[in-house]
């Protein structure tokens, strides 16, 4: 068998789909955001709007995150140094997992590289190392949670996305005495829908499962303290474990697990994707935490954060262009064609420089391409504006289907 | 089923086992290493010298790692904002991957979050995508890519531990059709020897099988750019992929894989481990490309660091200490018994201010017990006299056996 030839073979299949992903090269302007440049392949530049951007509040440029990181590496150095077995705990990682306890209302917390390895690991675990496990699991939950439960090798069911009678449906159908946890998202990332979180518990209390929220898209930007989608609506107690990261409106990197002392340090104990890897470095939990304490405090940036999107929301609506509704921050385009996704935000870029990345299998299924918006607090009128103006353009050119007005 | 018992029994049984962890609370002092404090359960700090660090030569702490990160805070803020795809993609994160590429004379490489996600993605996406593919690992690989190999469910064959000749058994009796990838270590970590890399090669090119080397315990370590064993040994050719992390010798943290263009390309397009998270900060892109760019140059480090190392076995040999012997710059001194182990390093840690992690189960197999030293360039001749002395008085106190004189 020819390796190479495979594997150019099915490269040359994701470009015929025009699947291909071509990474923006791009430099973040602190004290700019949304503003950044961006690197062409002849080497030249051009100043861009980042309309894309996971670092939904802007915390990735706050002075107080930026201060407190170069504080800390003045301090502590570059990395960890170690796993946090051997060598790499560091006192901020501490402080940060108190932090993130105190955040969900938890006796415990624990941080991971990231937000796809604090889901992989700990359902990883939990499903595989209880005897009998049975995980019901979101038909659309993130790829991170998908390979932590396909890792398990467990019995698995897949539930209709946001729906706790078809959740309750497979689960009367199975052994009550069988340990069972159910795994689901708080926002979900491509359509910004969030998920009945009250009745799913109920649903779960029923059948004496645990329960696992990702709020990865929700942290930092719901609730009065920034706890997420549980916290706005009183329900972090009936979570089992509430996962999240510290890399979107917490705006550093890495993610965490929160749940009862015993729970976690089962997670701790056992979870291979936890223990036999670098611990963060000392500069991004300090970075972390410092921005969590600011969200907790903090209502201007959620508020500011609500005003754009409902003003990009309605900037679209006056052009007709059909955005898709939903409850959260995210503000999805459908175009429905990988490649004249792929064709638009080109073009978005290179005449307008404005910087939105094409969403193409495998993030979102065949069919449903799109263009995800994420307004920041940091976006002005005059930039929604020009992104609303800029669209309608492009799509008559493209002869897209309108807004029935 | 009452799952807190469950998974307070299975802690418990670890506390008995004397496996249970208890992470040192350190905060590191950048201009001291190997010093730092250690904060104490009731709130007091104790100063204490670090002999287990992964930060190899240090680097964690150089004044050039230090102040690349913190421009670029200053520059580019805290965190990526995004995965690779979706505007994460910075273009320090380009410049890593050119430096890397440069490193293992290959054409392309690609940075991951951690080692350990690079491995797990790497080899996962390899060994399930390629249909039929056989994985032949070494006994001894590190979780990371047992993890990776085992998500492919592809077949596999374990081979004995730096074995060339069972490696050629197992390959000879497989379909010669079948596409074939081995995968190793250079510095086994824990032992601290090291690969046959060409007669691995040898029996590879024999059987037509594509090699994975993980080189994460050698960059920047060996060779006289800082390539590896394989670059040492002038081997970096014959590796179709050289794995490597940026959180031990370069002192930050993230993970990488380097190869031709099209393999890297092939990960790159299909690894969910790579796709579906945060990229990493900036900050720590271009630390982590100057600890490389340093170590290319500058051969003090690895020198003083060998020196260190020599020493070392030097003083525990003059009081008889038994230590494992092998080629590489890890000191283990075998001490069999996960309690006792445990034992001796809270005393070293609470009367002689000396840090070793003990190393149990399952980091190492049960019965292997071990102190795992690392000297580093910056632990001076006192701080190694300290050690031995200390060593010597609590081996005469626990009856430890010694080397036969
Ligand atoms: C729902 C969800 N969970 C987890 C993750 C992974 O988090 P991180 O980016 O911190 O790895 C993501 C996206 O990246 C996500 O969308
Ligand atoms: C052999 C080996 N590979 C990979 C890793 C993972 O690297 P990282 O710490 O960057 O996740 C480690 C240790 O952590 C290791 O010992």
């Amino acid at each position: 068998m020819d390796l190479n030839a495979y594997f150019e073979e099915r490269l040359s299949k994701l470009h015929e789909n025009g699947n291909y992903r071509i990474f923006a090269d791009l430099e973040r302007k602190a004290g700019a955001f949304p503003k950044a440049t961006r690197y062409r392949e002849d080497g030249s530049t051009q100043d861009v709007t980042v309309w894309c951007s996971n670092d939904y509040l802007g915390m990735g440029q706050h002075e107080k995150v930026v201060s407190a990181m170069q504080e800390v590496i003045a301090k502590c150095g570059a990395g960890a140094g170690g796993t946090r077995n051997i060598s790499g705990t560091n006192h901020y990682h501490v402080l940060l997992e108190n932090e993130l306890a105190d955040l969900h209302g938890k006796e415990a917390a624990l941080i991971f590289t990231s937000g796809y390895v604090s889901n992989w690991a700990a359902l990883g675990t939990l499903a595989s190392q209880v005897p009998g496990m049975i995980v019901y699991s979101d038909a659309l939950n993130h790829a991170s949670m998908i390979e932590g439960i396909r890792h398990a090798r467990c019995e698995k069911r897949i539930f209709k996305h946001n729906d706790p009678a078809d959740l309750a449906r497979q689960m009367a159908a199975d052994d009550p005495g069988a340990p069972k946890m159910v795994a689901f998202e708080s926002v979900y990332s491509m359509d910004g829908d969030i998920a009945p979180i009250a009745e799913i518990c109920d649903v779960a209390d029923r059948f004496n499962a645990i329960t696992y929220l990702d709020e990865v898209h929700a942290v930092g930007m719901y609730g009065p303290r920034g706890g997420g989608v549980a916290e706005r609506e009183g329900l972090m107690d009936r979570l089992t474990i509430i996962e999240g990261t510290l890399g979107k409106a917490f705006g550093v990197m890495g993610g965490y697990i929160t749940g009862s002392r015993t729970i976690v340090d089962f997670v701790r104990s056992f979870a291979s994707g936890f223990i036999f890897t670098t611990a963060l470095p000392p500069a991004l939990a300090a970075g972390a935490a410092t921005s969590i304490r600011h969200l907790k405090e903090s209502q201007e940036e959620r508020a500011a954060h609500q005003a754009a999107v409902a003003k990009v929301r309605a900037a679209l609506e006056k052009r007709n262009i059909p955005h898709m509704p939903n409850p959260s921050h995210i503000v999805p385009v459908m175009v429905g064609d990988a490649k004249k996704c792929k064709w638009i935000s080109d073009i978005l870029l290179d005449n307008y420089g404005i910087y939105v990345q094409p969403i193409n299998y495998p993030t979102v299924p065949v069919g449903t391409e799109r263009l995800r918006f994420t307004p920041t607090p940091l976006h002005s009128d005059e930039d929604i504006r020009y992104l609303a103006d800029a669209i309608c353009d492009l799509w008559s050119q493209c002869a897209l289907a309108r807004a029935v007005a």
